[in-house]
């Protein structure tokens, strides 16, 4: 696959959507520019996914920028607020969950949009997604919208180029099981992604978050197998 | 003075700028919380300066946190590009200066975002000025405009609260002198304040640079002295 494409910053957590988009933006023919934020999460393995994912699809670099949302807290995400366990994808409440961390997208997008305008990409991925995350207010395309006018307000290239940003979130409007759909046709490898909210200390998903219940019922749609391995089916 | 008010997020960098704002938050009546952003700036007199400032004002936190733009680069202010000098105002010029750092504002006003919202503080005053930072795209009204309607689609509390968000930029139409007379009234203390871009290792300004020679200029026309020693006058 050709890397002579455009520049692209592609924000990649190590999860299934992020790995899905890294793999739509190479589709799409961008080069790839990989970023992470290391927000003081709660596993290291994230992180290690997020590089093993960069790697398989030959971004041209791996940033991974360190800020450590913890001083801010305001989230189980961040904090010692427990995250909620259930046993199934039905008990998962309604409502901004307590996993919602405080401004999140926002500061991605605008790291992303500094990193980006100094190596002269114009084109940001991120694989927000408005339907098993409508809790989020930050996954919603009103709010990226928001951000695309901001960032051509904001920045030098926005006002040089006359509006040359465009904030690509190609999963916004997919489910869940079209999502791994879509990545699987494009040979994304989901043994290598993990999307739990609190893995074991050997990196195995716990099966009873609201990210691993997400994903497990998204596999189950498809009519895929989940590669990972999860304590109750192990 | 009372800080039973409203509590508010103050960005702080320890110039006279938001040195002055803080003075002007605290005259509304708003309980302070100063966050300062360490971005890997060339000089940690700033941080220090910041921390002088917040204590004077009777700030109930100071929180400094640590975000390395020089991961990113882009910037006369995060890498190794010098800083131009210049022996009068005059000479400085047109466009969008070599310390315009990329994103800047749009990363410093995410991360007031984060902190107000896990404080409960709707309001944010950040110290941009559209008279004599002209250059700089991210200190338009049209930017702080487009952020504010961010905060509101963006965050939970912007959602539940049907539009609670407030970005006040108090300098944004003041001329320098303007702003330092208006500083004085307030009891600010100039000398606890640096502006320079590229100050010496003992904290002095260097007199040459765009901050020094605006903030000479304002003084100035001001009809007043700065505190500070600079090194022609020294």
């Amino acid at each position: 696959m050709s890397t002579s494409g455009k520049p692209a910053v592609v924000l990649v957590s190590g999860g299934l959507d992020s790995s899905t988009v890294l793999a739509i933006a190479r589709e799409a023919g961008f080069e790839l520019f990989a970023l992470t934020i290391d927000y003081g999460q709660r596993h290291a393995q994230e992180l290690q996914a997020a590089a093993r994912v960069a790697a398989a699809f030959g971004a041209s670099r791996h940033l991974v920028l360190p800020l450590d949302l913890r001083a801010i807290g305001g989230s189980a995400l961040t904090s010692a607020t427990p995250v909620p366990k259930h046993a199934a994808v039905e008990e998962i409440g309604g409502g901004i969950p307590v996993t919602y961390v405080p401004a999140r997208n926002t500061l991605f997008l605008s790291l992303a949009l500094g990193w980006a305008e100094t190596l002269g990409a114009f084109d940001i991925f991120l694989g927000v997604n408005a339907v098993d995350y409508s809790g989020y207010p930050d996954c919603r395309p009103q709010f990226v919208d928001a951000f695309q006018h901001l960032a051509n307000l904001a920045t030098k290239a926005g006002v040089e180029g006359d509006g040359v940003w465009r904030i690509h979130t190609p999963l916004i409007d997919l489910t869940k099981s079209e999502i791994i759909r879509r990545g699987q046709e494009l040979g994304v490898d989901y043994g290598l992604t993990i999307s739990c909210y609190d893995p074991s200390d050997a990196g195995l998903p716990c099966g009873q978050c609201d990210a691993c219940l997400l994903r497990l019922k998204g596999f189950h749609d498809a009519g895929l197998e989940d590669p990972l391995t999860y304590p109750a089916q192990g």
